[in-house]
């Protein structure tokens, strides 16, 4: 019976203590809690950043998770903290939308987590983690209850991605993330393309020659501009063995768009 | 009984193999060893760094944690390594002071280790992270009784902070360590600010209106520059989802002075 | 009995979800997998330095770890994943050579993994590590009997470091790894270094009064340029606690002579 496991997602860094006083505030409590580590680089205070973090990680994860959250620019302000009990991920996070976007979340159980017996003694004005979030994560993998955290609430602050706009010959979009690659993933999904595409946009780049639409990266030579569906089921810009991001400047936000000669299947 | 967990803290940085190999060791002698990371991103030989984050990150541990701390610019040298026992907590640590501002420490039993028998049979002259602190941590951590690794000494080296100087009306101290939200934090505690601060004067810079002093973050808007206690209760510099140590060209080592008109309970 | 512990190393990063969705697929599979982080930091698709961080590293852990690499720049095209089973060390890697300099792993039983059975139901063509490498590890990790994951093979890509050139007076090598303190790790072994080095020539800098050649770093001073045998009994090359790489403006591949005045014994 390996128990509970607790995921740990921030922005807090590698070179600051909080995510070790994090972990030991667990430990202190439940000494056997098993501790998995997300990642604590996401950029400071980058909701979005953490919101497709999340979107993109959770669903794989096993129900007897629990996945904490500490990206939280609202922290010293009146926002909640809200344990969100979904049919198949269990999430501790701050009521700022980031946990939204995970599939199948829209049906969960939240609440606001208020009790506070299971926080620190001292709750600062500063450090969430520390004093709330571990404590009740720490609880929580030893067998907590979750409806003594705190009433149940049918309000919260809900992340949207922009929504893609298609027509019979294109498809126009966003790009909503860049991963280390410089691989460009975007917000359009694979359904919504309707032919092969022979144009792409970039930004102010238009490209025609410059691009290949392949299934795969081994369809084209390293250095090569390709668009493909990515391994999330979404359109996504790449640039073979090299860095689309550096090559086209593109960030998150950068418009993209994609045209077709006639629908075809895909 | 899950037993004695490992933590590690080092400036090996995680492009280097030099973590993966202690922990290589440290299972190859105790495959059950629990392992904790807390960071690799200590700058490269920085003490102070180092000594920073034990000190705010060790407290919140619990007592049956053996904490590890590679930061040894002295490899090589005859810097001893020290087997530290406090009360409530244990670590494991180059002789160099790192490990000696976590609160409560000075009280510990501390032994040079020496016994070779618990080091790997090859000792090299850099990388006693693997030949002795990760054998020794493994072996501990299955039980191995401290005693057993050297003498119990009464002189190793302590780091000090730099003391604030106070008086009726100010409090002058400096940083001493900028998180990775750009956040001041220094070597101010809460009870030395004697009253509500009307002026800040950080390195060559003095405000007075440029600055507010509030209880949390929550108080002021984004981008704006305040005072407040830390979560460590200290005096801390940050600017509201905004990085502080950008705007005020600050870093470890300027120096802060705060305030105020008159002596006031806080 | 602690099973089969399951370390990661990729050149995902850590902004990127890639990681935890592979943490997510292993648990998923294995609530009780025993995850051990290497690094996640490999330049991305840099098979050289995924290849000595291995080499370095690997060598270290007991026999019950199986090792999964995910740098593979050959996502998507038709190369092939490994299944190696050496004497001391099992690894899941895409055959690109990065694992093939694990020192004693050429005796190695090597199979192509290509049970569909244990991938995820669907492969997508540019994320392996969630698809395939995440589940058969997990699989693995709860006893899957090896033999069952593909066909044993006789030929897989070899990397080959370039080999040093020695004769009675000098060796001749280059850089192959830049740790995080700017150490210069180099492809001469200790053995092949003749006699008391009294000249040293790296890139176009040649240096007889400006290095020393030492035991350990402690026989010089702060800022000295020294060459030593390194932990891993090779010639190093470091500036003590400061950063050779800059101060030589040397990285991989740079050129490295040492010569002496006669054969001596070591």
């Amino acid at each position: 019976m390996p128990g509970l496991a607790i995921t740990l997602t921030t922005d807090f860094g590698d070179t600051s203590p909080y995510v070790a006083v994090m972990k030991g505030v667990i430990l202190a409590i439940n000494p056997g809690a098993r501790l998995v580590d997300l990642t604590h680089q996401i950029p400071p205070q980058d909701i979005q950043h953490a919101a497709f973090f999340l979107r993109t990680a959770i669903p794989y994860f096993p129900p007897e998770t629990l996945h904490v959250v500490v990206v939280d620019p609202g922290v010293g302000t009146d926002r909640a903290i809200l344990h969100v009990e979904g049919q198949r991920h269990r999430l501790l996070a701050p009521d700022n939308g980031c946990w939204t976007l995970v599939p199948g979340i829209d049906k969960a159980c939240v609440r606001h987590v208020t009790s506070r017996q299971f926080f620190r003694p001292q709750v600062s004005n500063t450090f969430h983690g520390r004093d709330i979030f571990a404590p009740v994560a720490a609880y929580l993998s030893r067998g907590l209850d979750p409806a003594l955290l705190g009433p149940v609430v049918s309000q919260w602050i809900e992340l949207q991605l922009p929504a893609p706009r298609v027509d019979k010959r294109s498809v126009a979009g966003e790009v909503i993330f860049v991963d280390r690659f410089g691989n460009l993933l975007t917000n359009i999904p694979a359904e919504l393309v309707g032919g092969e595409p022979t144009s792409l946009k970039i930004g102010r780049r238009s490209l025609r020659r410059g691009f290949r639409w392949v299934k795969s990266y081994g369809e084209a030579k390293p250095g090569d501009l390709v668009a493909l569906i990515s391994s999330d089921s979404h359109v996504e810009v790449a640039v073979v063995q090299g860095n689309a991001a550096q090559k086209l400047r593109a960030a998150a936000g950068t418009p993209i768009r994609l045209e077709w000669k006639r629908a075809e299947p895909r």
